[in-house]
């Protein structure tokens, strides 16, 4: 297994409603990233998208991307794993890398979701036989999840407000984020109720976004323009598809199988870890994974909120740039916006942005109401 | 990069439409082929298939399928490549074997056709905003593919014949094919047109199935139950995604990109090859592919047809199971299929379809209007 760098990251400002059509999104990304990895081509495209086939009626996305981009008689494959499908892709672009089938990698995301309410189609990543039947949307899963976790643990709504008023403070100086206004706890308790008890400063936003990034073996890296970022370790691990099969809708097994492989194979712990892009698509969602993923006690992950362990200046930052909540969550490109701002910050050059201590960093993306959950670790060396 | 072999597979029959729900069909398939391995688990699972999102209202279907086959945490994700969607799973699988990222890996491929009728969703394989508006089809591409096929090169329409009588032999003595009638030549003339020049007959049938193989090491591969088949190749290319940009639409680039990369990694060369499972959906497209992967020059392989040499007893037998157009074309499923096709026939375990010589095998896969295309090559031993 050859060992795996980032050297090429790109990003498109995350937009309510983009002019630019998927194509130009997606192809826009991937020359860049080739551009910004100083790459004079690419072997292979990975691309995730979970929305097209019914948002733009497009299948067949990764080669539509790749010939947009120029890139006549490449290897593109489409890759998917519901709500955490970006970091499918960006999985997939490791296995070519490591298997030595491709030297050089591109793995993008893109997702237009202003073209139609994308809500029906994301509902898809339930169980269309036993739970979308139900009236279920990832909304009100993620609602569930929030209420018990409120009434089993005693904690009060306000608890959560911080993850919102985080994001939404790091999104304020990250230039490719969508929103770019302060919100403080009385905003999000003020907010109104979208789906009880979730109001919709718990909530990450609809909208559209592409970003790439470039792979190649470690030993290729010193070739390329950019300082490269290793990647240490992915995994992937699954959970009972139906939330209520689980014996605990609140413990994310997925979550903690997938933290477990990337900490052993990367020979890291929780403890190594200086900052954590986190998969906020809601408060609760949030808060489970630093308990499923080893940072927090179960029925505690609230508390590293309310003590602001989770700003940027606490002792583990999450979603420094905005993280979905406030950076924006366009699906299938979120977890390549994550890598790249993940880049970013081990390489100095996250602006105002910038974490202090940016040695080892973590990406975790949540597929369904936690049921594929992708664990990324990064670091600028491998440990010793 | 480590070796890779298939030591499990599994199929369903090929149904005009199953009882069988679609994770029923996927777990079925995915529980046997570990059982025909003797394998004891999966670390991961690699799901295709192209339709669900229409026509079962289901995303994020490769962690259904692992939960419904009872692999709770394994890893699951789902790949895509329009109509060439099997093979994307079966290469996605040989990367997490070759990084050595998985020990174990099973790639699935379902499609559940008889839903709803297919034919828009599977357009969406073409370009939703240049091809499809103009009411373009997959089979109306093909249609065009063979008009312009039998203008350039003065060609009529009964050459073609060959492919379906082939394809309608071999399957009447594989018991997982969908037909078990005899064609005759003057019963593909006499089908009725689809889309001229293309009759019935030229066309692969929509229908539901599911296939699955497993994936381990060489290295590993004498701790199975079955007799290991080594893959040699997997590649992967790409042409201009819309077919009106190619120089030549009747070239198929792509194909001969991909099936270049893949002798060039096996040391083997069209001659080589004892049989070709090749992606017959139109009896154009296996004539196209004949001819872009080495096997005919251009404009003459509808001879390999014409003079029997595509037929068991031929010196290049194709379909010999009865290929996409008599077995079935279950998209998702389909390249799983010939994979565990392939298996039989190199272990000597096909039957009354078994071939003579059966030493090195070639399976292509084409997604949409010949837009990607993947080669693998298998062999009982690796060419020395």
């Amino acid at each position: 297994m050859r060992p795996v760098s980032i050297v090429g990251i790109a990003m498109r400002p995350v937009e309510k409603e983009t002019r630019l059509s998927l194509r130009e999104l997606g192809a826009s990304v991937i020359r860049d990233a080739l551009r910004d990895a100083g790459a004079p081509r690419a072997d292979a495209v990975f691309a995730g998208n979970m929305l097209a086939d019914e948002l733009q009626g497009q299948k067949h996305i990764a080669s539509l991307l790749a010939d947009a981009a120029g890139l006549f008689g490449v290897e593109a494959l489409h890759v998917r794993a519901a709500t955490a499908t970006g970091a499918a892709a960006l999985r997939m672009a490791y296995f070519a890398v490591a298997s030595g089938e491709a030297d050089i990698a591109v793995a993008v995301g893109v997702e237009k979701m202003s073209s139609a309410p994308p809500t029906p189609a994301l509902a898809k990543a339930l169980d269309a036989k036993r739970e979308v039947p139900t009236g279920a949307t990832l909304i009100s899963m993620n609602a569930r999840m929030m209420a018990a976790y409120m009434q089993r643990y005693n904690v009060p709504y306000e608890a959560f407000a911080n993850f919102a008023v985080n994001a939404h403070r790091n999104a304020l100086t990250n230039p490719f984020a969508l929103f770019h206004k302060p919100v403080q706890v009385e905003d999000v308790l003020a907010s109104r109720i979208v789906n009880p008890p979730i109001r919709l400063l718990d909530c990450s936003p609809i909208c559209d976004g592409a970003a790439a990034v470039v792979l190649v073996p470690d030993a290729h890296a010193g070739r390329f323009a950019r300082t490269p970022v290793r990647v240490l370790a992915s995994s992937v691990a699954t959970d009972r598809f139906v939330v209520e099969d689980r014996p605990d809708p609140l413990a994310l097994e997925a979550a903690r199988l997938s933290a477990r492989k990337a900490f052993q194979r990367a020979g890291l712990t929780p403890a190594d870890i200086d900052f954590f892009e986190v998969h906020d698509a809601f408060s609760i969602m949030a808060c489970l994974l630093l308990e499923a993923s080893g940072f927090a006690e179960r029925g505690t992950g609230w508390q590293l909120a309310v003590e602001g362990h989770i700003f940027r200046e606490g002792r583990l930052p999450i979603a420094t740039m905005g993280g979905l909540k406030a950076r924006g969550h366009p699906i299938g490109a979120t977890a390549l916006y994550q890598t790249a701002e993940i880049v970013l910050q081990l390489c100095g050059e996250a602006g105002a942005n910038q974490l202090e201590r940016a040695r080892f960093a973590m990406l975790q993306s949540v597929g369904g109401a936690g049921t594929t959950i992708l664990t990324h670790l990064f670091g600028r060396e491998r440990p010793s």
